[in-house]
């Protein structure tokens, strides 16, 4: 075990994946986020590409590999991040259909290709550059939070380089940015086609909001029914549980 | 009675307001769209000066009427549809509140003033004008609820021009036409500030939308949680009956 985990890592489950996970709180660890973002995402099961971009530790890629064939690319401009998801990938013997980055997410088109994929994911840092200093994150969860090293628009228009015509971007992010997200989309070709918001728990304002376009599709938005994280126990909902734990 | 009615009108109850309106099958009969934005819309409760546009038979006016003592001005351009909401507003005895007028919404502020009122509410037409003529709806009913006198983005700059500044604009529509909407919105000074989707019940997709905007506000947009209609035994969930019939 220990020739795979360096300083405070440890090997996490993903259960519904049957999968391992290298994590390190002091790091990076993946958020609930990257499992809402995998199961919302439309995949081919059988073949296509796809690339996750911001992929940090790899969890929406491995979360991916599980739901179909098609070969995943995941982009992290972190060395360490993208080590750790290396790993992880080798770990779970899957380096035939996952390949990870280390590369800027930023015109990754020039270094992988344009329009030649299918789907392209995307969980980006979701909060301004600014807010970063103050609150004296350490560097990585810094870069990979903050909009530091990548805007909201600069991870879009990336999406869409990627994208064939008809490709689909799917992204997460907080539903204060709806604005930003339906505007740097439609500026990139890519039209938005589902929308589902994700409520804490029923009667609580949405915190988070899933996002799929279109490239060069036509105008035809749907807002699918909310998904809500905790019940009134205070338990996970089983849609969650599901995502997360498999089905019984 | 029958000095208030014409042909196939009737005179309806508004249950929950304890009021009357007068309406008819062949002609108009509010929707239950006007009394969601109804409830929806922020509005002052002692003083203050309300338009409605698109006021169709006077709906939105008198539920208002039953919240606020601020003054309520109808905007309708089909007269025969003014002249409805104007009995109902006699009938109730509200014409020292609520103040009818046969007028476009289009360039409706060089008429009744530009930046001076508090609250702008709007159920407005919503469905493609081309698709009208298709459908061969009677005259009165087709242009309530097609954009064959007023596009969306119009109905919108009318309300940024009545409004002061920090004043809120209140939208009810279609879900499709969030982009449309959020859009034309900020091209008009309305920053979208509130979003609550309608689903007509649980596992749905939205069906109608309900949006607030304040003149000059900063961008800070909360979606609020989800409305159903339906309740899983067909009936009205306890939300909705309360809006319809009043607190039990």
């Amino acid at each position: 075990m220990e020739q795979w985990l360096k300083d405070d890592e440890r090997l996490d489950y993903l259960l519904a994946e049957d999968l391992r996970i290298i994590q390190s709180p002091s790091v990076f660890s993946f958020s609930l986020d990257a499992v809402l973002l995998s199961r919302f995402a439309y995949v081919p099961i059988k073949r296509g590409k796809i690339v996750d971009l911001c992929t940090g530790n790899g969890a929406i890629p491995l979360f991916l590999s599980a739901r179909t064939e098609a070969k995943i690319i995941g982009i992290e401009l972190q060395e360490r991040l993208a080590d750790m998801a290396k790993r992880s990938v080798q770990y779970n013997k899957l380096e035939e259909q996952i390949t990870i980055l280390k590369a800027d997410v930023k015109g990754i088109s020039t270094q992988i290709g344009s329009e030649k994929y299918d789907v392209v994911t995307c969980n980006p840092p979701y909060f301004p550059a600014h807010e970063a200093s103050e609150k004296n994150l350490k560097e990585h969860l810094a870069i990979a939070r903050h909009e530091i090293h990548l805007t909201l628009d600069e991870a879009v228009s990336s999406a869409s380089e990627l994208l064939k015509q008809g490709g689909k971007a799917a992204f997460v992010h907080r539903p204060g940015r709806l604005l930003d997200i339906v505007t740097s989309m439609r500026n990139n070709r890519l039209e938005p086609k589902r929308i589902r918001f994700v409520y804490p728990k029923e009667g609580k304002e949405a915190n988070t909001l899933l996002i799929e376009g279109i490239k060069d599709g036509k105008p035809d938005l749907k807002i699918l029914p909310p998904l809500y994280v905790y019940g009134e126990n205070g338990e996970y909902t089983e849609e969650v549980k599901e995502m997360l734990y498999g089905k019984e």
